[in-house]
């Protein structure tokens, strides 16, 4: 392969830059205006949510979406700051009991940096199967848990007063000791604001369509609710001077675009940032590709994880150089910029140019912008992501997922995201472990006048004194060979005239070392008391593996292609005993 | 049940012990006081090897031994100090930093308490499959990298000069050191020593065999070799009072049996502790109950993995309380015991019985043992240990198995015991998940003629524009849905006329949560571009799972109990297309 290749290979826009033309241009203009409306006030609000100044919010953004457009395959992630990754963040410096502000701020850029290098690696070691390891169930019981504890992070802006915490216990009591401070107005600005939005999303939508508007107009105003909800209260803050009352403003954005900043590289700051960096990371890899390729798919398109990890790794470390804060793909917003027609990542860097704008002439303006009302589009943008399903399904479904759901719910509640995750993560392999550690295993007879085998338990068959057959439904491996050893040992003690043992192994997918040294030991271990071992109906990939062992060499039986074949064969030389 | 029946089975001792007679007592008198003249050198070396007075090897293997007679579930296990516990003793003591004997011998106590009493816990709480999580490469690299960190720390005592350390590069810096201080003597000693051991076990035994003595006489002159070299060195020492020309003696043994020691409790040791008795425990339990099953199935015995676990706890309890240190069932010991013709756990009591003889009237002899006899005796006893064949045949076999093997052995044997086995444990662990999260995966075709389907690439069979068969030889969970996701979405691209998606699981032996969800995820995503998903020859266990799920009500295609079946109906909607 050539240089020029793998180059594109890294920088996908080098090959979808080359056929981009006027069409795709307007149609990614008008997607990236809807999604600008929609993520200025989220980027601002979520900067606010990982403790940081509302502009980092909009420094994320810009150099989130503008890198990830250049080395991201999906034509419509958006990228940039999301509720999870803001809680997290928050939760990761909170831990280092930073006090100023210009610490917090550095803190976030190594962090970013750290995470942003995290997944470059991961992506160019191709290691995407990492993501793999956190269950969907753990996932969604985990974002719910983040909605609840971001809600509750915002309340002190939608009250008027101030708390701080981790996790409920710790949100809910500092919530309760300044209850007596509530600002009225303020909580009337809030409720005021969730209703102007949802009423957007909802009743607007559904009269601009009676109206007859086409649909992309009526996604972009009923999209715009944050927006009008900005204007609206930032102009009743300016002319009531409501901050002479109580409501507590935004205050000053600086004007501009960032300059370079260069995050902290001191050991002990990396230290401590190191695992939150890589949880972090995880969780914006899994939030970022399970939205792209749902999307891709929807237009058979398609998306390649491990140069997705070297997108959203370069778009992090980008954020990390320009004074912003970890990003990914955000849910709601990549589906609007699909819905809104994105045909190709140019749409983010026209959605980067807006922000952009908006950073350098409208900033003056947010100074007015009230607290509360960037409180409420938060928590009308969490709200959707509380899904309490997962506990109700699993329940009826696994109990072990079940258990798995409980400890990441509960322990991200009542802990704190970071041991909640890991928690989850840690429980939904030990219990995977755990089951396939004991596998579901029949006694098999032959249904009379067929070659069909069926657990002797739940079917009519015949059965053989000096057979037993067990089929056995699971890969053999380490969890699982001191079960298989323990079964037939125990088994073959209910049969004193047994002389075959026959593992039917249709279900067997893969056998490890261990299993093969168990299987060898059970071999041996039989041929010494006079009981031969058989194999049956091996599939290929493993009979290609197991010939290049000694098993078969050592082996006291034979090794059956069918099962069928096995019993007739073995019964037959009882036979004379019982029969004649 | 009743409650004298849930006593018996903790207390095997109340069923064998019923049936108990002369015969037996004749058989296992026989094979104690072969177990016994092995045991008690070894004992005496293995209490240096874990850093403690040579008495407590005594202690630790009266307690080991009576205690699992009474809830011991082998008949043939010999339990008490083992090379590799005793080896993980030293380790765990090593890093408290202690100096003083007294402190030493307590924390040992407080070592065996807590492994006995998570041992206990594990057992009472039927939690034994935890042991699966070590696979048998990484226990037979582990024993590998024991054997020889053990014999390296004996190497002191060989050549009469000290050193110490927790692992090859901290033991081989250290005797280097001291390589200037060799006592020839005592190496001589010691190099006699070896050679006596090894003859008695190789050329007496077979000269004993043409002569005609009876095989058990025989095993026991032949492993009288260590008492041999005891007595023999010690008479010299005491003659020629070899100690004056540098050969270190054992000194003074205190005579009698121990008192009761009640072990430190304090909570600092306690979490020092925590972890290594954890992994010591496990080790421990593995390494008895892999033999405890061989020799139980050789008799069509067996033994009851969860009541091991009591016995074992409970042996190391009482070890913790009468001056011992962490004991399991020992190998070529239980080997010994069983060859020797031992009937019943009764064996092991006799055998508590003679060491509590030599404890209470022969330490007076052991002042003028040599420490370099026991050293000799602990070096020809580990050498079998030695294992690297699961290096070799691993990197044959498989990997990912070898890479596992590799990283204990070398962790164990670079920086020590505790780090080595944990991380060889997560290595496995890991792997494992990884092969799991991307399974053999076959696109599927019809022998022509036939009803069977076969791998496309492998076979020559017949496919339909409109259908992509796929087959999954593997169980769906959370570490392969996206693998499964991103499979049947890139296939999918390269189908342009595909109507019809047809899962064939007869592989699949489970699906979890994540894999329902990713399943229903994929029928909705494939059904708004107008292509059906259907699965083929589901598992009846998984039906009864998913028949309570949504699943069926929402899949757009059907479930088909033949995949041939489902490859005719599906086709055929076709036929009018491209066949009329």
């Amino acid at each position: 392969m050539s240089r020029k290749i793998s180059v594109s290979q890294y920088l996908p826009i080098l090959r979808w830059g080359r056929d981009y033309d006027k069409v795709k241009l307007v149609d990614d203009s008008m997607a990236a205006v809807i999604v600008a409306i929609m993520l200025v006030p989220q980027a601002l609000a979520l900067a606010l949510v990982a403790g940081l100044p509302a502009q980092a919010g909009l420094y994320a953004s810009i150099f989130g979406l503008s890198i990830y457009a250049l080395c991201g395959t999906s034509n419509t992630l958006s990228v940039g700051p999301v509720a999870v990754l803001s809680l997290m963040t928050a939760a990761a410096l909170g831990k280092l009991g930073l006090s100023s502000s210009a610490e917090l701020v550095a803190a976030a850029l190594t962090l970013a940096f750290l995470s942003g290098v995290f997944l470059l690696l991961l992506g160019l070691m191709r290691l995407g199967f990492m993501a793999n390891f956190l269950s969907h169930p753990v996932i969604s019981a985990f974002i719910t848990a983040s909605a609840i504890l971001i809600g509750l992070s915002q309340m002190q802006h939608l009250l008027g007063i101030s708390s701080s915490g981790q996790n409920i216990v710790e949100l809910l009591t500092s919530l309760a000791a300044s209850m007596n401070e509530i600002s009225w107005l303020t909580l009337g600005l809030g409720l005021g604001s969730i209703a102007i939005i949802i009423w957007c999303r909802t009743g607007l939508n559904s009269l601009l369509t009676k109206l007859g508007l086409g649909s992309r107009l009526v996604t972009s105003i009923s999209r715009s609710g944050p927006v009008i909800v900005a204007l609206l209260t930032g102009l009743l803050c300016y002319v009531f001077r409501l901050d002479q009352q109580g409501v507590q403003l935004l205050g000053d954005v600086p004007a501009g675009l960032p300059g370079l900043t260069v995050p902290d590289f001191s050991v002990d700051l990396i230290r401590n940032l190191f695992w939150s960096a890589i949880l972090l990371s995880i969780i914006g890899f899994v939030e970022s590709i399970s939205v792209a390729q749902t999307l891709a798919a929807k237009r058979r398109e398609q998306i390649d994880l491990d140069q997705e990890l070297v997108g959203l790794g370069a778009a992090n470390i980008g954020a990390s150089f320009s004074g912003g804060f970890p990003v990914c793909g955000g849910f709601s917003r990549s589906v609007v910029n699909f819905d809104a027609g994105a045909a190709t990542p140019a749409a983010g860097l026209l959605t980067a140019m807006l922000i952009a704008i908006v950073a350098l002439f409208l900033t003056p303006l947010l100074y007015w912008l009230p607290k509360v009302a960037l409180a409420s589009i938060i928590l009308v943008a969490v709200y959707p992501l509380l899904d309490f399903s997962a506990l109700g399904k699993s329940w009826g479904y696994s109990k072990a997922d079940f258990a798995a759901v409980s400890i990441t719910l509960f322990l991200t509640l009542l802990v704190g995201v970071e041991i909640g995750i890991a928690s989850g993560v840690l429980a939904s392999i030990l219990m995977h472990l755990y089951k396939t550690s004991q596998p579901h295993v029949a006694v098999i007879g032959r249904v009379p006048g067929t070659e069909h085998f069926r657990n002797e338990q739940r079917h009519d068959v015949e059965t053989f004194d000096n057979i037993l057959s067990i089929r056995i439904d699971e890969s053999l491996y380490f969890a699982n060979t001191r079960f298989l050893e323990e079964l037939i040992f125990s088994l073959m003690a209910k049969k004193p005239k047994l002389e075959h043992v026959i593992l039917m192994c249709t279900a067997v997918n893969a056998i490890d070392m261990s299993a093969l040294q168990t299987l060898e030991k059970i071999n041996q271990t039989l041929s010494e008391i006079g009981i031969k071992l058989h194999l049956s109906e091996v599939k290929g990939p493993i009979m290609d593996k197991l010939t290049k062992t000694t098993l078969f060499a050592n082996l006291s039986g034979s090794n059956y292609l069918s099962h069928n074949q096995a019993v007739e064969d073995l019964k037959d030389h009882e036979l004379p005993l019982s029969g004649l």
